[in-house]
């Protein structure tokens, strides 16, 4: 069966995440349904997506794979009808063939999310809210930049992650760090090979602690020794979060790619 | 009694527009009355704005202005409680003591709007879409700043105007130009010393007719000769609209661009 990929972008809000949920409203559900209908197939094809976006994170960098039947008609006329069909909150931005080997999650070298905050509620663009979340205290973003560095590399994010049976919280933080726009907005840029449940929400809850001089640097540090989820760290809302790219290898590299973020990642 | 200013943003989306209205939620309507209750006030302060948005349309930049009696805490009191207790959709960005003459509507200078739109429905970011709009042909961008030089100067836009008995439909059109974004998306800037009703959403109509083919320079040209509103121009979805910005002249000035703007415009 040919392997295509699917580029999505979505508005979380109004989507109980990413993951198909009897009788909820899911990104995957919707996609599925919707590529079922275009493609004429009377079962739904499996969807496999890089990153499972918790309830309410959004997306502009999704991507996905799907194995479908040799007879169905070229990805392009799919695309054409996926933008005539898919609601307003979702867009199929491009629907292509698969290289050899293309895994969406497991052939992934990084993503790459972006954290979205307002810490001046005079400076809120209100149009921006469905992207962004507010804190009421002012950021130092000096400060947040000087604490993150502490946390790149390969470590153990157990402190930051909501627990999974049998599942490493051990990832490599390729990037952490925070920008100041123009408008006042404060946008965090954050980069993984992997992310466990909730981690960047609760990176960037550390984060803006730092930044607003509850917390200090060595707080920080300390969390990255802890073996299990700490429990003063606030998870940030979902509004802010936004999953914005995926990185992959070039085509000869895609299928051995898959082979080793197969296996549970070691810190040693 | 003293006047304040204050500079306003809102997602117009949930609003049935600017103006007060019986038993509808409008902008009017909100902040009235919560400026009402944190000044403490027992009858309604009369709020008057530079740009009276319809339904659906946003402001990043929208100005008021509104006379309180003398006992009132000064403008930095109100401007923090605003900042609690103004429902997420509004923001008060800023209270401030008004210059001497300052009259929000009558000293402006001009009037800067913003028309965003999407003409490719696979490139549209679904984070956007409150403050924009979907255009479903291709835009020529260069066609559309061709055509439009021809409407910039002092002119009778009835063609784009819903008319108003009494009212003129005269205004000076100070710029009016599409630009793409990397992301794809064309955004309009239209600047006049003042505007009609409807008057940007049939101008970016009228644009989008000439840049996706539909009608030619000429065509557009031909709405100038109109004396009534044109019948074969699109009013644009309010969505894609902004109040970006309005412009005052130097405050010795205030009062005399005040008396001046009170009168009614002629094209002699």
């Amino acid at each position: 069966m040919p392997r295509w990929r699917l580029d999505i972008r979505y508005d979380g809000t109004d989507f109980h995440g990413w993951a198909a949920q009897p009788g909820l409203r899911t990104v995957e559900g919707v996609v599925t349904e919707w590529l079922g209908k275009v493609l004429r197939q009377p079962v739904a094809l499996p969807l496999t997506c890089a990153g499972r976006t918790d309830a309410g994170v959004h997306a502009r960098g999704q991507v996905c794979h799907v194995d479908v039947p040799e007879t169905c008609e070229p990805p392009e006329v799919a695309e054409r009808r996926l933008a005539r069909v898919l609601p307003a909150d979702i867009v199929a931005s491009r629907v292509s063939i698969a290289p050899p080997g293309f895994d969406s999650r497991f052939s992934a070298l990084w993503r790459r999310y972006r954290y979205r905050v307002w810490d001046d509620p005079r400076l809120v663009d209100p149009l921006t809210l469905r992207g962004s979340a507010v804190w009421r205290r002012p950021l130092d973003v000096d400060a947040i930049n000087h604490a993150s560095k502490q946390l790149l590399g390969l470590r153990d994010f157990a402190a930051f992650c909501k627990p999974r049976d049998g599942a490493s919280t051990i990832r490599k933080l390729l990037d952490c760090e925070a920008n100041r726009l123009p408008s006042g907005m404060v946008v965090f840029h954050v980069r993984a090979d992997a992310f466990c449940h909730s981690m960047v929400r609760s990176l960037v809850g550390a984060l803006v602690a730092v930044g607003s001089g509850q917390r200090d640097a060595d707080w920080l540090a300390s969390l990255l020794d802890l073996d299990t989820r700490a429990n003063d760290v606030t998870v940030l809302p979902a509004s802010g979060l936004t999953l914005e790219e995926v990185g992959y290898p070039a085509a000869e590299e895609l299928a051995s790619r898959a082979e080793q973020a197969r296996q549970v990642r070691t810190l040693s």
